[in-house]
């Protein structure tokens, strides 16, 4: 019965020869785990295998770019067949290793600025995709059948011992080093510093193998900015109905916001329109949320009571320093992030998430996926959906899932309120609604098993567009639902297409309200109602402490 | 619209005026971060303020209990009103705090053993319940709407800077540290040694502000261990059918097993009845479990592949660090765990959860909530829900998917495999499947908002009892599922309640399957085919590596 032959550490015994293959190469060139930047490719080279599962630091927003052009660069001939594992695909780097050989197979969750790519180069061959992730769900795998045998990270700076400062933008890190460290895997670093002593240790030196200083420090994306000068009108209509048919209606106190102009405007609306219906202290007080600029009225204010972030966002950095009791901010002064825990803080501890997406079906299926573009959802599809696992109450959770029971003869449970925002027509005008999701097509032309949906049907709540909120959960048959969906889908064909019997009917249940059934005035849907009408009023809120990037300030 | 007089920073302040506070009353007895054992009441008492958030680390097994004793004897009239936040309460002084009036809220996930005395006390009125969690939705409130204060845990070792050394039984330190850490709070550790090298660093000492040796090692719960002399021939059978009606029929690779005899029988048979079947190598390949002595026959015969944890359990220590191939060991040898983690992967990387319950309903909705005992789930209803944010396919998952869905018009998806195993009488003749479970006259008893059910009955896919396997993925109405759920209840009045004729239906349909059905012969059903038939094989299969708690040698 037993397997008497077998050998039980390979992984340890496969780790040790890497280390002592990298040692003689490096020699003497190595200070501690401190390896010099000019012979990264050396320590690439000698401590990979072919076909070995790499994690590379590809995050929403921090990148571990050295590590990546060192990869990119490698010889094909020497090291190929690597299997990718990565949260984002974000810089060309990151399909070039496909492009070179150097790597054949990714399971990824996000690809937004290299989607096209992601696609030439799968139907090419060169890149077979395992699968599409949301953020914990490939971090889960990390720990169960996917551990990447090596991880190249990126932290802000690191001692010869190899302890990491990580600081605001943790991100991934923590999650990726420890399931190689306790998988016998190496972690290799690059960091902006060397220093003797680090404000505060993040990662412990134990879990970590090699760091190298990059030549310049690691790039990141301000992700989560938003130039207020570009909301529109209808941006804070939908926001007005927001807050004052959802917001304010469940009694929303913990929520996530997704990315986008859409949410920005709700935020921007809180320490004015919000606070004027007396919502202050009832809605809005705590949120799994990177720290959007966007936000910084609402917090100056009192509106906001904390956030938790999976990330932080550049320029924030300083404000987020000054602002200690709202952010999650350490004994040094400097935030920590972690994405692993604000995803399952957003899931489990909040009571709606909502956002923005390009195409909704007449089941109210939702999907970012285009023809071409092989994309991924990042973290809406977790946050997007019932936590079937929560079992807290909240006067909000609880009325959601009252009015999606009713009368019927189910147990009583609580539910997420999952809100799809989207005016009716996008850029180029391209209707929001549509009969069939591009996602099916896609599906075929990639070769998925299923078509990849962001966000099912049956977990959203609300469809909120700037002709009215359709409540699905107060629908009683799919047919409803449709009809629904169809009477606040405007001029595009799903709307036009509706019964509009059925649709006035649905009104007069309140399945379906306009803004006008809310008691909102849409001539004072202005730009006036925002708390910061431009990126420098954002500065000014802050009392000069944020500092937009560059390409934000156009002063 | 700002508030200009509004303080940024009262957190960072009153924790510094806490550690002053402290540093003055310890004077000189402070050795860095280590404060003597006997001046334990003098560091709470100092450190601590009325009404504080305070997060004890009881856990499923790890439990910091000379905290938990110096909390519960702390002076009332100086440190009242608490508000404790456990993922356990399993020792008498986790109530005692309650009683004493230390403490006067609680938040919490499980109260096993102290179930009866949490109802009493609620019901008197000394202990006052904001609500029961499970795991990892308790932690995600740690950093959202419910930051630890003070938080008091337990680790293995520490140096004098306050590193932590937790080693294999992880569980929730870090996830509480880093939530208490990051909000200005106050983290205090009991450790078993205070050394001056640690064998690795799990916790930085920088997050860390007082360590405190014990005078003896933590008290730890060897909570998954289960001697196999108990197991009986039903529980035979049932795992018989278990293997080859469930885990062959769907290829389940990936998964997690509950607590309990029922699971324990299903990891004795893997070696011998699921290998005769040719299974090795297409199930039970990827585990998120804690080491279960129970899972090392079927590690030594090579058919698991790798299992990561939440906690470990005692006796394991040297096995587990002989097989790192298989558990998840660090580069010092020992293994770590993480609830947080583990629940993520358990949630989204596993395709099946299969455990046990106390009561079932016609829905399908399962409990072990019985009246008078106010006991939570820990982990049960996170594991045994359907991973809505999951998005990465498996054989297992897109058929499970396709069932439930079958013809209609719905978009594609996959679906996890909860299987729920339960014979259909439990200790002194209780049914196991009920009309009405329990929890409705708890809820009314504990004036909960809804009855806490454990599993929700549209997560459901699977019932197993001795009777046959109830496939609800394949019932296409809720009379359908009803019949199908009582034509597995046996003899219970819920099974002779059933509709003979639909449930020979359901059954020629291949919705409910009996033994016979699978091609098992019942008269093989006996304990010869048990990898090990008693703790002492199971130490024989370990090779003599595995060392069972006292209570369980009988040799």
């Amino acid at each position: 019965m037993n397997a008497p032959d077998k050998t039980w550490n390979t992984l340890q015994a496969d780790r040790r020869a890497r280390l002592e293959r990298t040692g003689a190469v490096l020699g003497r060139d190595l200070d501690g785990k401190a390896v010099p930047s000019g012979r990264v490719q050396d320590l690439l080279h000698s401590v990979l295998a072919c076909g070995d599962r790499v994690c590379l630091e590809g995050n929403n927003q921090k990148q571990a770019d050295f590590l990546a052009a060192a990869l990119a660069g490698l010889d094909p001939s020497r090291i190929n067949n690597l299997h990718m594992l990565q949260s984002v695909l974000a810089l060309p780097e990151h399909l070039d290793v496909f492009e070179r050989g150097v790597a054949s197979r990714l399971d990824f969750s996000f690809s937004g600025p290299q989607a096209g790519r992601v696609a030439k180069l799968a139907s090419a061959g060169k890149l077979n995709i395992g699968a599409i992730h949301t953020y914990l769900e490939l971090f889960s795998r990390y720990f169960i059948d996917l551990p990447p045998r090596v991880s190249l990270v990126a932290a802000e700076a690191a001692d010869r011992n190899g302890n990491l400062y990580t600081g605001a933008n943790t991100e991934d890190t923590p999650a990726i080093v420890e399931a190689t460290a306790f998988k016998n895997g190496i972690v290799i670093v690059q960091v902006n510093r060397i220093m003797d002593t680090l404000p505060r240790v993040d990662i412990p030196g134990d879990w970590v193998d090699y760091v190298v200083q990059s030549p310049k420090p690691y790039y990141i994306e301000p992700l989560f900015t938003r130039d207020p000068a570009l909301i529109s009108e209808i941006q804070v209509l939908m926001a007005m109905m927001a807050i004052k048919g959802i917001y304010a209606e469940y009694g929303v106190e913990r929520l996530n916001h997704g990315i986008g102009f859409d949410t920005a405007a709700i935020e921007l609306l809180l320490p004015t329109y919000a606070t004027d219906l007396g919502l202050k202290g009832k809605i809005g007080r705590h949120w799994a949320l990177n720290p959007h600029p966007a936000l910084i009225p609402a917090i100056e204010s009192g509106f906001v009571e904390s956030v938790y972030s999976f990330g932080s966002e550049l320029g924030m950095e300083d404000y987020i320093r000054a602002r200690p009791d709202v952010f999650a901010v350490g004994p040094d002064g400097s935030m920590r992030s972690n994405r692993a825990l604000c995803q399952a803080a957003g899931h489990y501890a909040c009571d709606m998430f909502i956002g923005s997406t390009l195409q909704i079906d007449l089941q109210g299926n939702s999907s970012t996926a285009v023809v071409g573009r092989i994309a991924g959802f990042g973290g809406a599809p977790n946050m997007g959906a019932d936590a079937r696992g929560r079992r807290h109450a909240s006067p909000a959770w609880l009325k959601a899932g009252a009015e999606a029971r009713g009368e019927r003869n189910t147990i009583p449970r609580g539910q997420k309120l999952v809100v799809q925002m989207v005016e009716t027509f996008r850029e180029h005008m391209q209707p929001a609604f549509v009969e069939r999701l591009d996602a099916w097509e896609l599906a075929e032309q990639a070769g998925f098993e299923i078509p990849p949906v962001m966000i099912y049907g049956d977990d959203v709540t609300h469809i909120l567009t700037e002709e009215g909120i359709a409540n699905l959960l107060l629908c009683r048959s799919a047919e409803e639902r449709e009809q629904a969906i169809r009477g606040v889908a405007g001029y595009t064909p799903v709307g036009l297409g509706r019964d509009r019997r059925m649709v006035e009917n649905l009104r007069d249940r309140g399945v379906i309200k306009r803004a006008e059934d809310l008691g909102i005035d849409k001539r004072l849907a202005t730009r006036d109602l925002l708390a910061a009408k431009n990126m420098k009023d954002l500065v000014r809120a802050s009392h000069g402490m944020y500092e937009p990037p560059k390409r934000f300030r156009n002063w």
